[in-house]
């Protein structure tokens, strides 16, 4: 069998917290200006290419959708069915959602700044579901019974509850011939990626993924990419960003 | 059985061939920035009035997919469910599609061009295929069979494709207990409101629905609005909108 499927992925580009510097997990915060023009640079790089999705799957938070519809606006694809889902989410960032990365670097040092914002397994501590940062009691979630609503999450817990999601809502549009997009964030990206790539556990924590450049993944029947880590449609600017999200919070 | 569904209905505002006073029908032009602001009202509308919906239904076309996008995340609801179909679209204005309203009205003389508006059951002249103004090879109608692609519609014709939809889409939505908002066209949404409220072939004629202000009905269990005609969110500035449409092309 020959089949071949077509997967790009999108991560949002600047929102105004990453522009501030804070932790933002399930926080709903907007684009910044910034991140408006990478989404369309995106959108643009694939009409460049040809590569025009039949299907976009989003998260449920505002950067990604904004990501998704600037992008395929200006690709001429606004019309494409949409779905979301909070499986693609990024991942919930816990007690230090809405602090500043810089400070909480200062406070607890670079051990375990690292340990939480790349171990693979090791959660930060949960968030109060009253805390002003939570989204405990926000109507996007009100059908997710209260234990399966995330106060914390490491890039395992990630992994654990995206899969479903790819397996069960963005494998079946695969499958049918659809080109597909996800329009999501860093870390949702690369729980999908991990497990399309085979990356260890111990590996992934050297993934970053930038934002605003589409990675195309060609994948074979059994859904495996034909190419590691896939193709990123502007690679001098992929390999530019991912230096620069590499010392994120470090200055 | 006390069922009672909620809908509302959405028209797009002010869109670039609005502005230019030019038949637009099928043609895929955006909203201006004046169209863009009557989004945002409307979504503030929803949100004044709690009136929340859990999933939209837009047609395919640029200017009712912003103005869901703008008036949901006016009101915070940017995450909810979308379903789209060329069924909710413009009618097709065969090949009065990219003229002046102005000039036609002059050219072809007030009987002719309220018949081509108004009547129920008259639709303009065809509008070839290779017509610059023709979608006929717009990707996003690739995989409905040419026959069943309109060169040209009557409201007539309209109330034919949009219904399957209705029933198909939309009325299942409102059956789980969905507040359902429709984004879309003024007569997509004509076709709808005859429908929904009983109206003659003769009087939907004198059927006018302003731009921007969410029109809401409630509907008994068996989808029958309990109020004649709805509700609209903003009674007012709809009853001034009403006026301002009569007066189309007129000056």
């Amino acid at each position: 069998m020959t089949a071949e499927y077509r997967l790009i992925l999108l991560r949002h580009g600047e929102s105004e917290w990453n522009a501030k510097n804070l932790f933002t997990g399930w926080v709903d915060v907007n684009l910044t200006p910034k991140g408006e023009a990478e989404a369309v640079r995106g959108g643009e790089l694939l009409r460049e290419r040809d590569l025009l999705p039949d299907v976009v799957h989003t998260s449920v938070q505002k950067r990604a959708i904004r990501t998704a519809q600037l992008s395929l606006e200006a690709a001429d694809r606004h019309w494409i069915p949409v779905r979301r889902s909070w499986r693609l989410n990024e991942r919930h960032y816990g007690a230090l959602q809405g602090k500043d990365k810089a400070a909480t670097l200062a406070e607890f040092g670079e051990e375990q700044f690292m340990l939480w914002r790349r171990s693979y397994d090791v959660p930060p501590p949960p968030l109060a579901d009253d805390d002003e940062y939570s989204q405990f009691h926000d109507a996007r979630y009100a059908a997710l019974p209260t234990e399966a609503r995330p106060r914390t999450e490491c890039l395992k817990d990630v992994v654990g509850r995206m899969l479903p999601y790819w397996y069960d809502a963005i494998v079946p549009d695969l499958r049918v011939g659809n080109t597909v997009l996800i329009a999501a964030h860093g870390n949702s990206l690369r729980a999908l990626v991990k497990h399309l790539d085979g990356i260890s556990d111990a590996d992934i924590a050297g993934l970053n993924i930038p934002t605003g450049i589409p990675l195309l993944y060609t994948l074979d029947a059994d859904l495996r990419p034909t190419a590691a880590g896939g193709e990123y449609l502007d690679p001098e600017a992929a390999a530019e960003s991912i230096e620069a999200v590499k010392n994120q919070g470090k200055k």
